[in-house]
């Protein structure tokens, strides 16, 4: 009880918001549905079973918290679009969707989501959103399931279709369309379709906070985009693929729980990341294990989850990442038998506090019930001003208050530095604060450019090696672009 | 049964909804509190009851629908933040108010939020925004009560200081500060104060869905405001009073429950208003409650509420308005027994889908539990492009998915138009488009500014005289602006 109440004193700050107890009952209770939570509440960092909850059942509750039952995914079934193997119904589907007089041909972004839904991450969507969707995500940040709940999905995915075609479509009365690739290879049936207005403006206003031209997915993925949107259940003929030599890294929700039964994990704990691990990171990742040890979880595993789809083009690419997190297991940095690494096959938004709560909430639907959070996460600087986009707090702010993420545990963390004087990452301790180097972005970047060191201890040598690698790739004259805070998760 | 059936296959559409269920059930056992609620379901056009009220409760519970008992505001209780005029608190409050070393001076818009706060239209709120009220205001149009429920609260309420008095309201660490009038009359104390960065551009993005120039709301109270933002708990001294001659239809949502109460209603429906009630706004409020008399309320009574606060140069004046209002009063256009007319204290944000939910929300603690709601509310043109602002249906649609508004009957409206057949204001019959005369905006503002009269029927002809004598009254070079829709609610 004494460590489950140090754990949970960090806690303390989200336990005190009102109704956050559940987020910390989850803590002790992992993943339960919600007819079977046995709810903790805690006060004073003490440990104590809320009004309605039987002692026995709550003790009992407590006492198998150590079996392994993962969270359960958004909307109570993991969803999976992909026509099953057996049975013909993936050359039916070919073959219908080869015949079918309407498609819609995919751009990266949206083959990406496709990916996204098709493994079910955004549980319980079963396709591209509707109208209905659409607005309560813009709107609430969260849609209410067919259970009158609140799942989280704070980021529209949709797919747009330009006039034309909306046209045809509509003077068919097609209910159904096929949905191909960049090379008209049919991908997907889209059904019981409904379009609807695709008002640029105000989806980026309300996702990103601003309309600055220069948000990197807007430029990608909407200025060019149709002004309508096609909305539908999805059936996905085969598993996406990318054949890039990172397949194998690219496990589905499904995967990743089965991955997570088998190693008997008590704890799942997701990190985001879009930027190569130094030891800040794995600091924080090390120490939420010790700590959900101490917590009295008997194999809390580890999740570093490198997001796989879009990035913007100074962010360091996927396969580069993937290199450099391979040298951080191979050197020890991270303990391979707690960690699954694998790639979050989303594309980036950079939305900060709205984009936060779609990676945390893809999570939930992988199995993991604990969420890192670090200082402005998915954010960038300001595209016109001379600005950080989002309040760095926000992030985390948002996320511990967010509609439909209840039963997953925020964890937010301090900020880590490099210590001159113990020559290593560590938390930032501002009773010292002369001590401490912050390694901006830019400061590693040209480091890694000019083929220098980091100080000792802070990125094991193997992955430095990978990064200056990686830039000497790089043409000369890619120099002026505005790299921002590969530093941060 | 038959009627209430037949009243209820009004709502399918929104029964049809996950989680709407809840407020169809409202319409049949009025304001019960959540704990009391026999939910009924509707499937079919059919009133049933939902598994786990027991026949009897539900029976029970419908069988004393008539007796009055309004809708329970948000969080449980209506907020009151004006101090109590017994015991001397008021002299104590204005006192210390005077003795405070830091003073916020309100604005116009600053000081109707105030009058807002003060009366608990925005109950649970306790007075303008912290920064995680604010948060949650702009993520998810909701707001996580003590309780652990989410209550509706779309539009930020808050109050802005400059970077100068907030250093020295920092540098002293003051935690109470006056509120005051634009001559430094105290208003106010707020109290547990909280100060934080005024992103405009990310409010203004996510309120409106855009950041075009020209956005009314934002020009007078934004724009020129203060970077940062002070929340804090509210007391105010007195009731706010405007003392230009219609503080007596300034009912504050107490007086408001208290009149309903003393009339016996046993249903509340509320009509937002911000223009001249013309016939087809008079054949919607006596259709709804045609109705809900059908559907076996015995005292229906309506509340047309029009906006009292802030509004666009273009629009008609609030003295205009409630002139033209007691004309269509006097004309028996609606019966004065069961209506009760008040002035809703709000200043306007012109904000669509997202006003419209505080439009609804605030008449919920009024004792509102139904809201009537039209094409296009709380919209505009867009500032700077030929379109309106917003789509047309999103404003119904937003509001009837809106999280905490569940216990609101939302009620959408078909279009009225002129029949030119029947020399009448009737629901639009697409069957015979031909017959009908939409009177936009600009039309009747033209034919009142001539001096014309609208066909006969459009308007009451005391209320159309009151239009004709407030164009008189402007100076002809106002012409340009460009007035939009006071035919729309």
């Amino acid at each position: 009880m004494a460590t489950q109440a140090a754990f949970l004193a960090g806690f303390s700050q989200l336990a005190a918001q009102p109704g956050r107890d559940r987020a910390v009952a989850v803590a002790v209770a992992p993943a339960p549905g919600p007819a079977r939570v046995a709810v903790a509440a805690v006060g004073s960092a003490k440990l104590g079973v809320k009004a309605g909850t039987s002692r026995t059942a709550a003790v009992a509750r407590l006492g198998v918290r150590c079996r392994a039952s993962l969270i359960e995914p958004d909307g109570g079934r993991l969803v999976d679009l992909v026509a099953p193997e057996e049975g013909g119904r993936r050359a039916a589907l070919r073959r219908e969707a080869a015949e079918l007089p309407h498609r819609l041909r995919l751009g990266r972004v949206d083959k990406e989501w496709v990916h996204v839904l098709s493994e079910g991450w955004a549980s319980p969507l079963q396709g591209f959103m509707r109208d209905d969707e659409f607005l309560q995500t813009l709107h609430f940040n969260a849609i209410r399931g067919q259970d009158g709940r609140m799942v989280n999905m704070s980021v529209p995915i949709v797919l747009s279709v330009g006039d034309a075609q909306r046209r045809a479509i509509q003077a068919d009365g097609a209910t159904r369309v096929a949905v191909v690739d960049e090379r008209d290879r049919p991908i997907a049936v889209l059904s019981d379709i409904e379009i609807y207005k695709h008002n640029k403006e105000e989806r980026i206003a309300r996702t990103w906070g601003t309309t600055a031209p220069g948000l990197p997915y807007v430029e990608e993925a909407i200025t060019n985009a149709g002004d309508w949107l096609i909305g539908g259940d999805l059936e996905v003929i085969e598993p996406i693929k990318y054949n890039d030599g990172l397949d194998q890294y690219r496990l589905s929700p499904a995967q990743l729980r089965e991955e997570f039964a088998r190693r008997n994990a008590d704890a799942v704990f997701a990190f985001q990341l879009r930027n190569p691990v130094h030891n800040g990171h794995a600091l924080l990742m090390t120490d939420t294990r010790k700590r959900l040890l101490e917590m009295g979880y008997k194999n809390p595993v580890l999740l570093p989850h490198p997001l796989g789809g879009f990035t913007k083009a100074d962010d360091v690419p996927l396969s580069w990442r993937m290199k450099q997190h391979e040298k951080v297991l191979e050197e020890g940095v991270l303990n391979p038998e707690s960690t699954v690494v694998a790639i979050f096959p989303s594309p980036m938004h950079y939305a900060g506090p709205t984009e936060v709560q779609w990676h945390a909430k893809a999570r939930i639907n992988a199995g993991a019930n604990f969420y890192i959070v670090g200082r402005d996460p998915a954010g960038m600087s300001h595209p016109t001003e001379k600005r950080d986009l989002y309040d760095a707090d926000h992030g985390k702010k948002v996320l511990s208050m967010a509609p439909g993420l209840e039963r997953l545990n925020i964890l937010p963390f301090k900020v880590a530095a490099y210590d001159t004087k113990q020559k290593k990452m560590d938390f930032f301790d501002p009773s010292r604060k002369d001590d401490f180097l912050f390694i901006s972005g830019t400061k590693m970047r040209t480091l890694a450019k000019n083929r220098e060191s980091p100080p000792d201890g802070f990125m094991c040598p193997g992955g430095w090696k990978v990064l200056v690698e990686y830039y000497d790739s790089l043409v000369p004259s890619e120099g002026s672009s505005k790299l921002r805070e590969p530093i941060a998760a």
